[in-house]
């Protein structure tokens, strides 16, 4: 062991709570008997040994930390998770997360020794190959069987995981009944130094804490090194005391690189704790290498030399690459035949359900095969059910929401502290709390059945465990979330793995543009729609009133497979309901007021809380320059982008000869696809209300109208052609430097 | 006290740790003794209706925790902080962070109290009005007197303060000697309930504590409410055990609403630990108020009503609106002699010390001044000194790092646990740690004056650290940061905060565009330029060779009121020497290759790591298609809009009639403004080896060339104008769904 790691450890072992267990093994799966140490042994070096050849194949990838969690793997796929091998997606399966996601070849390994079929010896070869179709890319991805959610950015997994616990603990405490444990799995979380050193994973753990998710365990590979080196260079806080006071139970595993019958009590003793369980096993990073225990083993190849001498030092042929003895898939042998088991049992136990009570076990069936009910469409207001006074998009959203959400048990409505702002408390909400509890006030209106979800001022956290919601099982719950749309900004890595996960959510993104007001430059997203606009699979949406509004989330509900933000006003918003249309929404845009017979000279898009201004520009234009306008709404140019040349050609006009100029107080960019101008942000906000915030930047029917009159008259003057390769940012140029 | 209150207040008292301070005042601030209790209760009482009041007149605002903190803000301006409101600037004094912004009524009106100029009634009273040039925002804005940082996104001030208190460390540890302090302030930040639920906060308290910034003190108006009702309605832990688990020493106040005394005592025992402090204060929101204790004082007026029942109840006139009587103002009286003191002592000190070490002397009035030493431009390597033959960008930016990482002491340069991968540990660094200390391998190579710094996995408080260090004195310090690029996704709420405060910083962001190749879609950031390009007062700059990461660091160096983000990739890129430009990147774009006299058929736009492959295209469609191409690189828009117009169409020649086509492995978005067409990426990514990656998504010369020459033929069979609002993206259609 290398000098640094041993002050290291010192220290670690030092610092740490150390907690015994009951060594008699009481704690241990009932009938199932551990095999001896020396069938494990030989399980460890045949795996790290292979581990070792896959990365010298192509010369690359991390096989440190998947040498260093060997018979951590040992203690959850011999013996400890419940799964199905023959059916990775079997319901009731025990989740588990990789959240060390670098750490892929462990679980794939894995996968292939409990014998997931398509997890092939050659898959397993594709590692960092040039095969397309690999089943084992350099991170886990979701498609693949056998993996729960996609993992790499470090901290996403636990709180994915809190949101696998989570959708457990709802789907028990709507269904299950005594002697019908529909849903009662685990879930469990694999780290490493990194994850909780990530602000997500904090803001997630300590929301596991106080729902009390003891469905919910992290494991804990703690190997004490990063890629700068020992992993103290960065972080020397007495982890185990800060998980215990955020209401985590402690375990510790001190010879986590062989001793699988402790780290088998751990897990098992997780499976009955009444809180949340960290366990910190300490191991030792690349194992079996001469580099054991330094950072050089976590992201590369060891060298050709260390692979031999590591088959070598462990009484294995080094000349014999990618061998797996068939004793080693023997100690697996019982795997499959208990999963078929565990699943038959939960089958039958379903079928028992749907006799005893025929609504409820029709009603988890159809949740299980992640449909919503048919007659969704009706929870949405019709158009003469919406007001028509003007009214703030928020609100309107909040019509929707309180019908959505009182109705459809797959709706998990949550809120980052912002209940009052963002108006998606629906009627009769229960919270989601752990049980009825006289020491907080909260536990009194709260119980795990409960679909309303307090994340506190953790926006990033509210999305990552919304995707270990929606990725339970798709379909099964369609999270919703609610924040100012500014702190979607913080949520972004998570919203990102959702789109590319194709895990359908619904975030309610309120105070957008600049018409928040008073909170000032901090709280108005200048350049946030530029981000979400251009993300795949991703639907960003702004609605311009009540009838676009309920358009959104028709759109959003009809995209299965993809995450929509509805972007929403503050401020009241006139209503258009001779203008506006939902399935205008759907098209992603439409003719909002056509031009009349006799032509027009330009063409306004308007998007959003600024469709009002939009508007009355188009009348000052009438009125005060002979200036005729069409009027194009604009909610969501991802969906325009799928409709067809010809009615994109027949909204836009683009060989009218006319310009085109599009009206948002956000950044343009995006915009010069569809327009010749922009009247946009060209520099961060401002705190005045929110009139007055509008004006400040210029952004008046007089201004606009007259900008857009020069404009007119330029291309009547000079040819449309002026415009060629020559936006015009009406409102200004957009500096370098502090412009306050 | 409202019912749901007391429930969480027994909660409260039961579940910390209950820490005693010495009662006979022996840590009080030597020669300054407390006033009465009643004065100070006369005090608090005018003080929390004149909040009132400026939250009645326009009926909006935060009053609820600006009345709670009350007496917390009589122990620090009137006691503890030093500080000189004649001279806010006054460079030693202690720094001041409001990381809950919304409280910036607390921080005006003291600021009025105690006599800073600018800070009129007037002013006060222009909270929440349409007066533009306000004093008082909704926010606390840097570019105001007396804020040290813009703060309202919660948890990022948290950050700012451990990055101002890092740059006390620092400065100390490079110039003070015995004898002479020139920088010895102390960094106070105040918090509420959210700043420590936020990831971004925790991260950063994680690193406070693992570098013992015992010149750092955290002070928590725990009022236990948050907007959505108590604060245990999603949050149960304790947090006092949590921070001590992270490295803080605990202090706590159970009397906050008045106990001004025990306030200041904490407060000053804070100045004297050995390791940062966090001290929890009990208060109650809203003090004074029949609604006091409930969260509907957060965030709203209390009505006129309410506001007149407070004075009364204080025993004040209810008709007498924003008064403040002169015996107020009295017991401020003391505190700007106090400041001109401790200014005028500095100055002084800093004289001796330059007669003292004439040399040291000189370099740190010019740090005071914010300027770097006038031949930082030798630190730029000239054209001949970089290499010529394949090169990573990351590692051409790793040559100028080294030099002006080790010759400029301006530059902290750190990273988020990725030293081997960014290249950016400079020659002969030192790491930024607590005095040596053989508990920890870290601190052997460390100490203050070190200026490489290990934020370990954190890139949000990397980034929102680096604001604060950046913020301390504008100039003194230039932070760089460094990661993978994608993560800047993670760090993109601090990035913002720096462009919106005009923070110069230069972030090296490593492994852009989809060359990352194994790690894969989550490590591919498609989408993400379109934020940085949106954004204001930024630059995002992607340099295609050694020659052009020049010109990014030079452009990245000369923007003093701008962060930048330089775009790097992981693998090798073709240099040339031949075209590219340092002065090239200043002017955003330029001309890399330019047509024949016999003309030209196409523009191509190469950026980054993807103008090796358009030079290839660019020869391909000569040879194979006999079709001319001009090639722009276009390394960084924003710079390119300050231009002149007529540089612009030199560059872009919008009026040839020829089709301008960008290639960039980035979704297209923005790129709209200057092209008619782009080879771009219209999903998310793929693990496979980088120049697999490429090839997958069709980035083949080959396969580009063939698009393009399809794209010139149609342009010269039906005229340019077909192209006008039909934006091509030749890589196919961006779809909605889960695409894999």
């Amino acid at each position: 062991m290398a000098p640094t790691l041993e002050l290291n450890e010192r220290v670690a072992v030092d610092k740490i709570h150390v907690k015994s267990l009951p060594s008699n093994g009481s704690t241990r799966i009932p009938g199932l008997s551990l095999e001896s140490p020396e069938k494990h042994d030989r399980v460890l070096k045949v795996f790290r040994s292979f581990i070792a050849d896959l990365c010298q194949q192509f010369n690359g990838g991390h096989p440190g930390s998947a040498m260093g969690m060997a018979a951590i793997g040992i203690a959850l796929y011999k013996y400890v998770m419940r799964y199905s091998p023959n059916n990775c997606e079997y319901f009731n399966r025990d989740r588990f997360v990789l959240s060390n996601g670098h750490a892929c070849l462990w679980q794939y390994l894995f996968m292939h020794l409990v014998g997931v079929k398509s997890m092939t010896l050659d898959q397993l070869k594709s590692y960092h190959s040039t095969k397309t179709d690999s089943l084992c890319p350099g991170h886990p991805e979701i498609e693949n069987e056998g993996v729960e959610v996609t993992t790499g950015p470090l901290g996403q997994g636990v709180a994915n995981a809190v949101g696998l616990a989570m959708a457990t603990k709802n789907l028990a405490a709507t269904y299950n009944k005594p002697g019908f444990d529909l849903v009662n799995n685990m879930t469990w979380c694999m780290i490493g130094d990194a994850c909780l050193q990530e602000g997500v994973g904090l803001e997630a753990v300590s929301l596991a804490g106080h729902w009390r998710l003891n469905n919910l365990c992290i494991i804990y590979d703690n190997n004490s090194i990063t890629c700068d080196g020992t992993a103290d260079v960065a972080n020397t806080e007495d982890i185990n005391a800060k998980m215990e006071a955020t209401g985590w139970k402690v375990l510790n595993v001190f010879e986590g690189d062989s001793d699988v019958a402790a780290i088998v009590d751990a897990l098992t003793a997780a499976r009955s704790s009444d809180k949340p369980t960290f366990i910190n096993i300490r191991t030792t990073i690349g194992f079996g290498s001469a580099a054991a225990g330094n950072a050089k083993t976590h992201g590369a190849a060891l060298g050709v030399d260390d692979v031999a001498n590591i088959k070598k030092s462990f009484g294995l042929d080094p000349n014999e690459n990618f061998h797996i003895p068939q004793d080693v898939y023997d100690l697996f042998a019982d795997v499959r035949a208990r999963g078929d088991a565990y699943e038959a049992e939960w089958l039958q136990t379903v079928q028992r359900y749907k006799k005893e009570d025929p609504v409820l076990g029709t009603e988890f069936s159809l949740r299980v095969s992640g449909k919503m009910p048919d007659d969704w469409t009706k929870c949405i207001p019709g158009r003469s059910e919406l007001p028509i006074e003007p009214t703030s998009s928020r609100k309107s959203a909040g019509i929707v929401t309180n019908i959505l959400g009182e109705r459809i048990k797959s709706f998990l409505v949550g809120t980052a502290d912002l209940t009052p702002s963002c108006h998606v408390a629906f009627n009769n909400k229960v919270d989601f709390q752990s049980k009825p509890d006289l020491r907080t006030a909260c536990g009194l209106n709260g119980n795990y059945s409960g679909r309303y979800i307090h994340y506190g001022i953790r926006e990033h956290a509210m999305c990552a465990i919304s995707n270990g919601l929606a990725a339970f099982n798709k379909g099964t719950f369609i999270p919703m979330t609610s924040s100012f749309f500014m702190f979607y900004l913080y949520a972004a890595p998570a919203v990102r793995m959702a789109a590319l996960q194709g895990l359908q959510q619904i975030h309610i993104a309120t105070h957008d543009s600049i018409g928040t007001g008073e909170d000032g430059p901090t709280h108005q997203p200048i350049a946030l729609p530029a981000l979400y606009r251009a993300m795949p699979n991703i639907l960003y949406i702004r609605p311009c009133d009540s009838e676009e509004v309920a358009g959104a989330f028709i759109a959003a509900i009809q995209a299965t497979e993809t995450p929509t933000i509805i972007s929403l006003s503050r401020q009241n918003l006139t209503q258009f309901p001779q203008h506006s249309s939902r399935e205008g929404v759907s098209m992603g845009a439409y003719v909002f007021v056509e031009a009349d017979d006799d032509g027009f000279d330009v063409t306004l898009i308007g998007v959003g809380s600024e469709m009002g201004l939009t508007m009355q520009a188009k009348d000052v234009l009438l009125k005060e320059h002979g200036i005729k306008s069409r009027v194009v709404s604009f909610p969501c140019p991802r969906l325009f982008e799928q409709q067809s040349r010809q009615y994109k050609q027949s909204v836009l006009k683009p060989r009218s000869g006319k310009a085109t100029v599009v009206i948002e107080a956000y950044a343009a960019n995006g915009w010069e696809r569809y327009a010749d101008a922009s009247m946009s942000m060209r520099r961060f906000g401002k705190s005045l209300p929110s009139k007055a915030t509008y004006e400040y930047f210029g952004f008046q029917p007089q201004n606009v109208a007259d900008k857009i009159r020069d404009l007119v008259e330029e291309v009547k003057r000079d040819g449309i052609e002026i415009l060629r390769g020559d936006f015009r940012d009406l409102n200004g140029s957009l500096g370098v430097g502090f412009e306050h």
